[in-house]
């Protein structure tokens, strides 16, 4: 029995190494170098070969490492095959880390200071406690989950929007369509986390933006596809939005002549706010095909209607 | 009886309010309109008049309105007059948000980021997690210790260094001249809180940096003082130092011509880590005065030897 990892090639040689160590029953090869296809069971991948049906006679379940899984064309895998995402609790941390300091630096005013830097200005200006600051986190799983958590302790003043309802302790919950111009309506810094599916792409767009307070900020730690990148430089334009943190783009790496490199309204991060970290991933995939060998649903399987 | 208040004249506003409100029995003045001196028992400032023993002969404390009294000569107050600082929960607030910030700039990498966004190059960085990353609080007052706190949050391995022996769960703790060596030597990014004194006047130098691990960061919360910024300089410029967040500075503001505001490796930011905010810092204030009223000792007194 085997598992074909076709992923980043650097990494692979840390999951080798970690496959030998803890899971010896398992064959660990890498892509392109399939060995005999009938033998492999799972596929850890990023993204998925087109004629995966066809190729891998008798693959048991598609095992994503990414947390989003927007990358995989859903309809051309084989219907009943399982396909779960990463759980990565490294992937949760980092994607804390990222959003308590996209959080400071809009509400701290770092992108004034970052332009009073370049001009060689000293200009304190108003301090708002974070006790008035509204954050808002589109997007409840896992991850929004956590980063509620990590900015409550910094005493901001949290809200939460999702496609189903959520409880959180001192968060203001809102569900649905329905509720969402009411969630827009109270958000000063608004962080999406959304998956990207249809029904989410090109969310982030002027009507969306119109419905946040005059000034707010906007994080997008989603997907680029979730942002209409011209509307953005719109409300940047007329003072609808006060600032954006991005570490996501519609086209990566970004082309060298795109209006956001040099944005004064705009801090842009190369997709790093979190990297799936082989150690802490390792025991994540491992016990997901632990699972399915003892007949037990996958963690973070998808429904493939939902897409995510 | 009257209280004095010699600093900010928009906030003193505010304050002005307050004592309306909630202390009506204390007449509040704003310099430089004193009225009758002898009517005078309290003096809230950031500095102190020079003649202070003769303009005011009822003096009974003087209650600065800032977290360090380093901007008064201590010795050119009357001998027995208390002084205490402000210990303002929003001061602590704003320099939890700021160290919280700085450490993730550091952690994450973000003054390459803005490099290369201003250079439009797309270029991710390995991701180091938290529990490796040791952040190492130089000074363990109150704001020390609320600093170490929000850090745990976040999984970063904390020490703190301190010239008296402290105790704090999950921190590593290192007390006076001879365990600063070992403290220095395990600190990847050092935070400066100390008190500006006579011992802690130029502490951070190059031969201090020499201790630490080679490619460490700096970030300097206490005074300008505390900084030789020339050794900064020579400490960036071999590598000994990968970067410096900086609140402070020698010379506040910076000259125009100041080498850090153009410095690659420096985010400089106009002394605005933290400010006295009158509503939380009234009523601190108010209850050292009604401390004092009834012969308790002040909250924050200074120990007119040590000079903090």
């Amino acid at each position: 029995m085997a598992l074909l990892y076709k992923a980043d090639p650097q990494r692979g040689e840390r999951w080798r190494q970690l496959f030998a160590a803890h899971a010896p029953d398992i064959e660990f090869r890498q892509w392109p170098d399939i060995g005999n296809p009938a033998e492999i069971e799972y596929l850890a991948a990023w993204q998925a070969p087109d004629d995966l049906a066809t190729l891998l006679p008798n693959l048991k379940a598609l095992l994503a490492i990414s947390a989003g899984v927007d990358q995989l064309n859903l309809s051309a895998l084989p219907p009943h095959l399982p396909v779960a995402r990463m759980l990565d609790p490294g992937i949760t941390q980092g994607m804390c880390e990222y959003a308590t300091w996209a959080v400071l630096s809009l509400h701290r005013d770092m992108l004034r200071y970052r332009a009073q830097q370049q001009a060689g200005a000293w200009e304190a200006r108003a301090l708002v406690p974070a006790s008035q600051r509204r954050v808002g986190v589109m997007g409840m799983g896992q991850q929004g989950k956590a980063i509620v958590k990590c900015l409550q302790g910094l005493g901001f003043a949290l809200s939460g929007w999702a496609r189903s309802a959520h409880q959180l302790t001192g968060v203001e919950c809102f569900a649905g369509p329905a509720q969402l111009p009411a969630f827009l309506g109270q958000c000063d810094i608004l962080i999406c986390l959304l998956p990207l599916t249809e029904q989410t792409r090109g969310i982030l767009d002027l009507s969306l933006f119109e419905q946040l307070p005059r000034g707010a900020a906007l994080i997008n730690m989603g997907r680029g596809a979730h942002l209409n990148e011209a509307d953005l430089l719109t409300a940047l334009a007329s003072g609808q939005l006060s600032g954006a943190v991005l570490d996501v783009l519609g086209v990566e790496p970004a082309p060298a002549d795109h209006p956001f490199w040099q944005h004064p309204g705009i801090m842009l991060t190369p997709h790093i706010a979190a990297m799936t970290q082989p150690d802490s991933a390792f025991a994540v995939l491992l016990d997901n095909i632990r699972r399915h060998q003892r007949g037990e649903p996958l963690n973070g399987q998808i429904d493939r209607a939902d897409g995510y």
